[in-house]
């Protein structure tokens, strides 16, 4: 081999039933199964050429060079599967609405999978793209597929991968992403969710209440029930950043512009419109609702948030090969 | 008996580890116990006078006849203790810097308590008293005693009441109360803890987590250890809103100011100011600080909030009969 390349697309997916917490950091193995919905609006394209001339690795991240710390240990399992493949050049741009906020590395590293994986010669099944996103970020596992995806947690790196629950996804359901800018820099996911599973008391009856939660909400996909997926969806979540204020010592991701948002959906929901929230490890709101009244949801949060906050979503597609 | 009539200054209390959950609702007995610093600028004075010519209970708060639906039956209980107690007329005024959000029903059945009882012509030990009040409210337990106060949780009405842990407080701490504006009516702390008990996941842990909080942070108030006390307080606080959050339906007391005023405390103690906050039922944030340190701390709270909302209170002492 001299010379190959690929490119490819993945989406960010939002979890609606948490990851948080490893039982191994080494093969990133989840404490407990998760629920995703990947979204169209946001997404990263990654083209991974190997080149027998390369003496490193390089990564230009939106024509920026990145340190390849968490990139070569990542290619390095692609080089083990082909020991041919040699260096490579990593070229990705993350296409965001804004700036702000909403770049994932779980559209990063399922890009990077079967980017570097098809760079490499290797022609990987579905299920081994979403086991090898893994290795590079938990939520990465998830975005191999599109529509609604559950992360089986496994118990080894054999058996620990995304399957898909509803990929067309073609009832009546989108997702506002209220983008709220952080005033100070918080604790890491990755950081964040290791001194949950350590120190908070509360860990053990997280795990058994979201594995509940997850059966609940794939059944509730199943049934096109946006109320019951939305209301699980919610509660998980406050669940979640409730072990951040447990943990000793606490931390939280909540901004007060957070509290605003999350105001603004609950007094929404008390007008009868069928509305949730979900946050993840930053200070952004994203709204779970249906197209026919996301419109009223947008004119109620722009009492609060400028048109550039407020951005609409879609189910989107999961990961696939581009043209460079 | 004819008319008798007596009065009495109760201070509310502030509590360092939470109480949040009864085991007995008609008895008022806590899932566990608290420890709480009754403060000197917060108070409620009440006379309370029987008299055989009165045919109903009256109640006067500041000046406004308000329903007995909670005196009258707390009045049955005196009146169980000395059957010759006819119906009262209850004179009640609250003493808070402002209107807004310190009135607390702690000071209130503790000055009721005492002038109830003395008016009734019985003449209750503080241990008494303390059982007496906390039929009234859980926290009015602890309002009996000044300075530092440990509620013992007990099993029955025999043995749940408020003991003394350091009345005089002799060393150097201050609270400073951040008065934050409810822009929406939330649930009462009744409510609130009842339905916590009920659908937290996390409730047990709570319980056993709280225990061991209580006794660390009795022995870092005979050590005047400011900073222990702090952090203990603070993540106890915490942990008692992360049940709210993971209760269903879940719900909080968090408003976007009370944020504000928790980052600028997280961000002075980052500077190397030992300062701490609590939060209750309610927006209002709590300052433990040094006097030495306050003045800093109230110039960073000024960047956000009114001198109005930013009330300094000192350790005050428990309940006694005033004149009239």
């Amino acid at each position: 081999m001299t010379s190959q390349i690929a490119s490819a697309r993945a989406h960010t997916n939002i979890a609606l039933i948490k990851y948080w917490g490893k039982k191994d950091q080494q093969l990133m193995l989840p404490m407990n199964g998760s629920l995703s919905l990947t979204l169209d609006h946001f997404y990263t394209d990654t083209t991974v050429e190997f080149n027998s001339i390369y003496t490193e690795d390089t990564f230009y991240l939106d024509q920026k060079k990145i340190e390849t710390t968490k990139i070569t240990p990542f290619l390095d399992l692609v080089r083990q599967m082909n020991p041919q493949a040699g260096f490579a050049r990593i070229y990705s741009s993350n296409h965001v609405p804004n700036a702000a906020g909403l770049a994932s590395s779980a559209s990063a590293f399922a890009a990077l999978a079967l980017a570097a994986s098809t760079a490499a010669g290797l022609n990987l099944t579905r299920r081994e793209l979403s086991r090898l996103a893994r290795r590079g970020s938990g939520s990465a596992t998830r975005s191999i597929y599109g529509g609604f995806v559950e992360w089986q947690p496994g118990t080894s790196d054999l058996d620990s991968y995304a399957i898909p629950i509803d990929e067309k996804v073609d009832w009546d359901i989108e997702m506002l992403a209220v983008i709220i800018d952080r005033q100070q820099k918080k604790i890491s996911s990755r950081t964040g969710m290791q001194r949950v599973v350590t120190t908070s008391p509360y860990y053990p009856a997280w795990i058994t209440s979201t594995n509940q939660d997850l059966s609940a909400a794939i059944q509730a996909v199943k049934e096109h029930n946006l109320q019951l997926l939305g209301q699980l969806a919610e509660s998980n979540a406050l669940r979640m950043h409730a072990l951040n204020l447990s943990a000793r010592p606490p931390f939280s991701y909540f901004e007060p512009a957070s509290l605003v948002a999350m105001e603004i959906i609950e007094k929404l929901r008390s007008e009868g419109i069928c509305c949730y929230y979900t946050l993840d490890a930053g200070p952004n709101v994203k709204v779970i609702c249906s197209k026919a009244e996301s419109p009223q949801i947008i004119r109620a949060l722009s009492t609060a948030f400028t048109p550039e906050q407020i951005v609409e979503a879609f189910p989107g597609p999961g990961v696939k090969l581009i043209e460079c």
